[in-house]
């Protein structure tokens, strides 16, 4: 079956083998830290991680091929483990880039009698340190890879290009309406990039940065530019690793699911609600029962909702709380980011067993040291209550602005505190 | 007196006019976001506020003038005030990047007689959106302008530049090595940068972007290209507002100024700090007394440390935190950054009076409250003692990485809480 260049999303005869830039003068040199740029954690997970992730996600692409340095092998093995990445092949990189590439087409190459790979009739060529790229773009760049032979990702240029003369001055700038940045992904037939890796010299082996160019230098192909989004920038620099966490804390932050234990309508904690729905604009709030059997709140998991607010009504106790605690242990939702819970109680502070029912809620200490062990960021919110309608709502508000922070900033420094609204 | 290119950071005849990029088909439009990008809000103060900030802070620049669009004028005025700026002229900017910076020119010259500046022997010219621009650079630019006519800050190319055909396939792609990404800031000697825009046609102020290509055309000098530092770059997208708010972040938590209140160096308090020193590395952690007089806590403030923890030995009220305040409110040092406050308490919970010192300290809510108005954010940290030892360095090692959460994130969302160890 061959798609034709307008086919949707459909199961294509796709292998990827994904380029790490792994050759680095000194390892991670201009990001500022010691560790190689795509091992870097956000949000404590290795960056490469999450550029797995998102191939991965893309159910047509069939192998993923990844190049890895000897001395990073055992560590890329513990992360495709402990992610618990599928559909991965690892080989040795090479000393450059186009090295590291070669190695990867040569695993998909049918001569190679000893691999479980086969050739395939498209290939991806990725950055490891490119962790947003979508299908979308992907499919653009294989459909117009199938019509031209290659194809590849391109961005506007930021910043005038200049051409230096020797002596450090300037020789002349490039009109910047006329030129453009090549970013990844890229995609070829496979016969015409592997040719063109077998035909090129030792020199582009070693000081080449562009397979379009060799693909047009040896296979004559001019490869189709695709306009890609912003998000596929190469993150480089360490800046680039805080742009990466921000980006994802907010993708994750965008769904928050309130689990109620009344349905009273009239009930403060739907004023609670009410307020988080129109204080975090386009945040979706959606609304999860724990029983009968809980199938709508395992439903919201099944969709990947990474933050949850557990209203517990005049109960100062974690029963609630810990049921979905338990939920969401067994759906391992947290292996791939932290989920923030916060257990939100409406507490008379001046109730006389207010003593006791402290000393239940300092136990949610205990409970968030527990699950944080599995990547779950439990805090607890109280509300006093009742008091009077005015001083109320300014309470439900700062509540909805401790929700939105703790969601939002997902830092494990403050799990098992009881805050205060 | 004419410094040589070799000579130190000394007061330069200097003006500068800084070009406000204001001409976006739709403003803010490859941010995603509605605000023109150097109005965007970091930290909740406007970009370009940063971007004078840093250019003020260079003794030697004499003259700051902006160009700004009719619509905006406002907002910048109230920005300058607000944030209480020096030295900033106003001038109305153009249609395109090269016509404001002529009329920034213009209001530099001598032949404007109604204009309170006079001509430089050389100006700079920089972007509102690069706010980390360090006096460093600016002094190596005017320096080699001096020399050469002409100078400007450069990077290596991070992606490949590629030329497409007009059918949007490859035509050829540029040899990184032999290409940089022209940045800012740029220095010229003024005669040659205010004569090449005078001389250069329409063509050139509507659709050029190169400063240093119109001071080669038109003035004939090649300038001299300076290799800048990454954090020179250019704030164009939403996650570069990210990295940048990330980078601010990080730059004022630097400095840490423990207050305490007992000078027994065995007390409990010093642990703490101890702690601190060993678990935040790269921060400096320096001690500052209230009394007498608060002299060197004076000399902190005036260092610019934006986190101080004031520890309270037995004393579960807000005396010693109130003096810190006050001293805190007098000095301004909030206008710019937001200043955290950490009132660490050592308390025995179960000692009978313990409800009256929470009583106390819940007013903590209240002071958050009013200094949050002044841009202080403060919050409180209990800390149960005495306790057993293993227990108590468990407890000091936790409140150690709330007091490192509050102070890296920095989020107005906390204030008022008294957060437990």
């Amino acid at each position: 079956m061959e798609p034709g260049p307008a086919a949707a999303p459909a199961p294509l005869p796709l292998r990827l083998p994904l380029r790490l830039p792994l050759r680095l003068p000194l390892p991670g040199e201009r990001m500022g830290v010691p560790t190689p740029k795509q091992f870097c954690p956000v949000l404590e997970r290795p960056l490469i991680s999450y550029t797995l992730q998102a191939l991965e996600s893309v159910c047509w692409i069939k192998d993923i091929v990844v190049a890895v340095t000897g001395e990073n092998m055992e560590a890329m093995k513990g992360i495709i483990q402990k992610y618990q990445h599928q559909r991965i092949s690892l080989v040795a990189a090479g000393v450059t880039r186009h090295r590291s590439i070669f190695n990867g087409l040569k695993a998909l190459a049918e001569d190679q009698p000893d691999s479980k790979l086969s050739k395939p009739e498209v290939v991806i060529i990725h950055d490891a340190v490119r962790p947003f790229v979508e299908e979308d773009v992907l499919l653009k760049v294989v459909t117009a890879a199938k019509e031209h032979g290659a194809a590849g990702a391109i961005r506007p240029l930021v910043s005038t290009v200049i051409s230096p003369s020797a002596d450090g001055c300037l020789d002349h700038s490039l009109d910047r309406a006329r030129h453009r940045a090549s970013e990844m992904p890229q995609a070829f037939l496979f016969d015409v990039i592997y040719e063109a890796y077998q035909q090129c010299s030792d020199y582009d082996l070693e000081f080449g940065t562009e397979c379009l160019q060799l693909a047009l230098k040896y296979g004559h192909v001019h490869a189709k530019l695709v306009e890609g989004s912003p998000d596929l920038w190469k993150v480089t620099y360490k800046r680039d690793l805080y742009a990466a966490e921000s980006i994802i804390k907010e993708r994750i932050s965008q769904h928050i699911c309130i689990v109620m234990d009344t349905k009273d309508e009239n009930h403060v904690g739907h004023h609670l609600e009410e307020i988080l729905k129109n204080e975090l604009n386009h945040v979706k709030v959606t609304s999860g029962a724990l029983c009968p059997a809980g199938r709508d709140l395992e439903q919201i998991i099944l969709e990947q909702c990474y933050s949850y607010v557990c209203v517990n009504v005049m109960s100062p106790d974690f029963e609630k709380t810990r049921r979905l605690l338990n939920m969401l242990e067994e759906s391992n939702l947290s292996i791939l980011y932290p989920v923030v819970v916060i257990s939100v109680y409406f507490l008379d502070y001046k109730s006389v067993p207010f003593d006791q029912k402290m000393e239940n809620l300092m136990q949610i200490k205990e409970y968030a040291k527990e699950v944080k062990k599995i990547n779950i960021l439990l805090c607890g919110l109280l509300i006093y209550y009742p008091q009077e309608e005015q001083n109320l709502q300014a309470s439900l508000r700062q509540g909805a602005t401790i929700i939105a922070t703790l969601i939002k900033e997902r830092n494990s420094g403050l799990v098992g505190q009881l805050l205060v609204a």
